[in-house]
């Protein structure tokens, strides 16, 4: 079975996103990014090889390129919802608008509270959690957790709760 | 063995402390307070069961409730160390102050990216890592998480973070 995994940030390098999740991987003759395994580079790979649903719950969201793997994925047909705080959309360097141009599906709070949750689930059987935004930041400078669990009533649960709140967010 | 469990904030009703908390239970003959199983009230009772030792990381913590808790673990003889994040410690509801001044030992980082974790570590053997900052805030309105496991090799790499940051942030 899937054992439970950690990561810690801050990494050391910045990974090298077309490396870990581009088909042809890193073209480049001199990449600036690093292609050594690490926690950020391990995130990329779980995203990237999600198959069927990519189900996002993130408080902050900065980072142009995990925007661009999600993006990408969603391209190829695996199916992207994200869920994030209001007042983060307004952020200069938010990435909502750009996901949403870009044709993912992207629902937030209507309140003065936050929605602070930093997770994702997998194809709906993996789950990655911690106190992870999705920001340069977190990757480089914070010290920050993540947990790739495959427990099913771990996962269950925050299905639910991915559920839960993605029809609370309806506009409709 | 003992089975992962996930809670879910915001809760309905702020649980009682001297409830989930004390020795002889709440003594008020009408409490404000809610005595219904809550995610706070699991989260009281895991820390007011600890015997030996509570390491908590935390980003934010402005919860008097909560230091209180961990003020009382560490006059009972509990071992109590608690990680936190600079900038916060300045924020005028900071429990820091007061969790110094009652003798739990702090310490925190000297950068100004953030010491981002929410998790606590209960006798060496349990974990409870989310989003959940220790706020009140987090605890009746914001969408925050928690996991609580004692699946060893996870609990151990936390151990671990803890050790590391304990030694990387000591002030000699
Ligand atoms: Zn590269
Ligand atoms: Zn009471």
């Amino acid at each position: 079975g899937f054992k439970t995994e950690v990561l810690f940030f801050p990494d050391k390098n910045v990974a090298c996103k077309e490396f870990f999740t581009a088909t042809l991987g890193c073209e480049k003759v001199t990449c600036g990014f690093s292609h050594d395994t690490s926690s950020l580079s391990r995130l990329y790979q779980n995203l990237s090889n999600a198959k069927e649903s990519i189900d996002v719950c993130v408080y902050v969201f900065t980072s142009s390129h995990l925007a661009s793997v999600l993006i990408d994925s969603n391209n190829k047909g695996v199916h992207v919802r994200l869920i994030t705080d209001s007042e983060q959309c307004e952020q200069e360097e938010s990435q909502i608008w750009r996901l949403r141009s870009e044709g993912v599906q992207v629902r937030h709070d209507e309140s003065s509270f936050f929605m602070h949750h930093k997770f994702v689930i997998i194809d709906n059987k993996r789950l990655i959690n911690g106190s992870f935004n999705w920001t340069r930041q977190a990757v480089i400078g914070n010290q920050e957790n993540l947990i790739i669990t495959e427990e099913p009533h771990v996962v269950q649960a925050f299905m639910q709760e991915f559920t839960s709140l993605w029809e609370k967010f309806n506009p409709q």
